[in-house]
């Protein structure tokens, strides 16, 4: 199989216009990796994501609060941050910047 | 399990003196994600990487080319460029930027 052709994970910010926008970059064997792209928003109130796989995730650009169920506070990530979230650990994003667009890498390992 | 603790994966890139530092940042199931880290460095001239794994590959900061075998030319990638390299695809990165860090997230598919 040939290598895919180069594209770039800042493409077409500008078309996000509200909430939180999903997109699949690759998917191989048991992997899917994911954009997703915020402008301003965050997980609705009182949901939680819930999910049965690992998911490992990198936020790109603008700033996120992630917060996890049981911790009091949401975490405060800036570019470059990362952490594994094991499955079935609730977590929700509290919010993300809110004059810009937030993005940020999510790699679903199992799923 | 509980979530794992914050890092940053642009942390310590000065360490970097010379050649490619590569850094497990996660492993899960089959999946390793990996942060490679390049002062100027390249492949060893004649020498390919060969894998018998998928891998998908981002480039962060610094610009670097890829050559895969058959291709007459590098790739040449900047900030955000990311592309999927299938295994037993042979590559070799031909060149990174001489003045600054190339930082790169791999996600090794299967190994």
């Amino acid at each position: 199989m040939p290598p895919a052709r180069v594209a770039n994970i800042f493409a077409n910010l500008s078309a996000v216009t509200s909430g939180e926008v999903f997109e699949n970059l690759a998917e191989a064997g048991n992997v899917r990796i994911e954009r997703i792209v915020s402008n301003g928003g965050a997980t609705p109130e009182g949901e939680w994501y819930d999910q049965e796989w690992d998911e490992w995730v990198l936020l790109l650009a603008g700033s996120a609060g992630m917060l996890m169920e049981g911790e009091g506070e949401a975490r405060s990530l800036k570019p470059g941050d990362y952490l594994m979230i094991p499955a079935r650990c609730r977590h929700r994003v509290a919010w993300t910047a809110p004059e810009e667009r937030t993005v940020w890498l999510a790699v679903h390992i199992g799923g």
